[in-house]
């Protein structure tokens, strides 16, 4: 049961959104430009390094909704998504997203270890300053969006046929703040 | 220097939302609603809050700005913002306050041992669902202002007083998104 009185049988960040919408309908509006706004990177390799940022914060309900949206947005190719959440550096993704999902990894543990060094390995396989910069985004926004959904302990779903309902609304619909229970 | 091309000579996250100001108007949009929308807790409790988070990170400009918003709100009891940093459990803050630093301390560290003990601590204390839920996603939402700031290495003034004038910013027009430069 989650620490606060949220409306019931809602999972994760969304239970938390109708709480308190104030301050919600900006937690959504910050992930629907960050993740489906144009981007140099896809809208799937996004949803990869927020899948693996959260996979690193142990969030099941971020790491199991975003891998389900990754999986839907990569279609033949989503076995990619397991790969990269086992082991990023032999998953077959390039050169440049293994260099941004290194620099995600130490935005995830602590910001300041992003070195020159990572960031100019990242531009020698072909990353530019808005991959940088979207990747940093990305990463720091899922360790709050972790951080609150389980800070307050709301409902994570153990049916994978949840996650992958989530998967297919956030690869069509992308992230639309739930209307208020009457 | 920043590790991508801003504005120069602009301080910390007012640079990265000038850099990319569609995901930048959520995050000054959310500050805005978080710290300084209706809530149980006070202005200068929220900045506490913010800033206690932000020094728990080593991020010197979100520590050292959201301080001086604190101080700002604070008037003359403005030494407590050091001593919180120093040692909250013995600061003169309430005992309600001191229950929910912790809970902050819990979400910066690692956000699943925020458990049902330190939540009930927190309400003996008096402490509301909006208490708890407002101090959860401050503390959540400084974990991403901070990471964003230092994981692109954005600039840090040194100065004392370039913070004491963001304070009073801070204090009085809250979080308005910079212009950006023409």
């Amino acid at each position: 049961m989650a620490h606060i009185q949220v409306p019931e049988g809602i999972p994760g960040i969304r239970s938390l959104v109708m709480y308190r919408p104030d301050t919600g309908q900006h937690l959504y509006a910050l992930a629907q430009a960050l993740l489906r706004n144009e981007s140099p990177l896809s809208e799937a390799e996004r949803e990869l390094i927020a899948t693996f940022v959260s996979s690193l914060n142990d969030c099941h309900f971020c790491a199991g909704s975003h891998a389900a949206a990754a999986r839907f947005l990569l279609g033949k190719d989503k076995e990619l998504v397991d790969q990269v959440i086992a082991d990023y550096q032999t998953a077959p993704v390039s050169d440049k997203m293994k260099a941004l999902l290194t620099i995600a990894k130490h935005v995830q543990q602590d910001a300041r270890t992003v070195s020159e060094e990572l960031v100019a390995d990242a531009r020698q396989h072909g990353a530019t300053d808005r991959d940088i910069h979207d990747t940093v985004l990305i990463a720091a926004t899922f360790c709050l969006f972790n951080r609150y959904v389980d800070g307050l302990a709301s409902l994570t779903p153990t049916d994978p046929a949840a996650y992958e309902a989530m998967g297919e609304r956030m690869g069509t619909l992308g992230y639309v703040m739930p209307k208020p229970v009457v």
